[in-house]
């Protein structure tokens, strides 16, 4: 890229267990799916994001289907989310992050794919920066992707129920507004399934606008 | 919806022509594919779009394979593209109507889809708004999509070639700059291929996050 803020994720996570590679490698891919590849800041990808998980082999050795194969990838599967996360967060003008949680769905993956759905829609973005506990737009945004049974969806805002099984909740907006001014702002979805899904993005802000439009002046 | 901003578009198109039903669904279900469906102002669809193509049976008849039904074809294409376009140019905050035009790539279907990549992308409407000749968004937002063959791609900014098939091509930067003041900035991306695809959108300006954070305060 001729840009330099076009920003190229390069990450490395390391252990000193001795895994084969396969294994290392698929479960980096799990764990990326989970964490880098649930956050967004703008929706623009960059072309060319690289997360390398290197094991020097100095330590144990640790095969797939034991117990501490399971500890290793939680330990991964951490780390990866708490660097994506940091990655969210640090979105251009970001002010808060944001952390969509979906409930409900087939999969895990189309829970995550719809989480993600939230967490990059503009107008749920603005609406995080104006402290508005807008739950149309979330649910607007599910609706875009044509998120089944939305009919029954419950949506709380940083903990306040504000939408059960479809049914607008009476709450007290001035206080969930104030609670959406803390640095995370949490959405739960729930809908009817077994798939569960994390994504996490940051609010829009003017001065998101200010330094992808005038960053060269 | 429980905010009236969040914008349910509703269009209705009327001809005085005798039109069977099914050919006239199938003329408008094109036309919709190039207009409406080919603009973006934040990437949030409202859940809710209505186009009516209305026949009133007062005029001649027409049928389907006749240069009488490609002239009605082309008459509702083309208002369908001019209310397409007034809905990009009027997005909230908006400076700038962004015409994307993409020759190439195997189909017109996924030609259109690019074209809309490109007019969706936050970070090419920013550079918009700045009155960047930023050609890497443009071809980022392309390579996040998977579009093929972009090392041999073209890329003009309001008329000015700035890549040449694949190589940078040297140009005035503030004049292109200049140019991209006017109402209207078009981007022209060639590849190689038969498919032909356009889309509109508008650019990011700090008045959309404005408008869509602080409506209610």
């Amino acid at each position: 890229m001729i840009h330099p803020n076009m920003a190229t994720m390069l990450a490395t996570v390391a252990t000193n267990a001795a895994v084969e590679g396969d294994a290392l490698q698929a479960l980096l891919t799990r764990c990326v799916e989970q964490s880098f590849n649930a956050i967004s800041v703008d929706g623009d990808c960059s072309t060319n994001d690289t997360v390398i998980l290197v094991a020097t082999g100095q330590g144990n050795a640790i095969v797939p289907g034991t117990d501490a194969f399971a500890t290793l990838e939680n330990a991964v599967a951490y780390v990866c989310q708490e660097l994506a996360k940091k990655i969210a967060r640090d979105g251009e003008g970001a002010k808060h992050l944001i952390e969509v949680v979906v409930q409900g769905l087939e999969t895990d993956a189309l829970a995550r794919k719809a989480a993600r759905a939230v967490a990059s829609s503009n107008l749920v973005k603005a609406a995080v920066h104006g402290g508005d506990p807008n739950w149309g737009r979330i649910v607007g945004a599910l609706g875009a992707l044509g998120v089944p049974g939305l009919d029954q969806a419950s949506v709380s805002i940083c903990g306040t129920t504000v939408l059960n099984k479809g049914v607008p909740t009476p709450f007290d907006e001035r206080l969930v507004s104030q609670s959406m001014n803390e640095p995370e702002v949490r959405f739960d979805i729930v809908l009817t399934g077994p798939g569960r899904g994390m994504a996490w993005g940051c609010d829009l802000t003017e001065e998101y606008v200010k330094i992808n439009a005038d960053y060269r002046s």
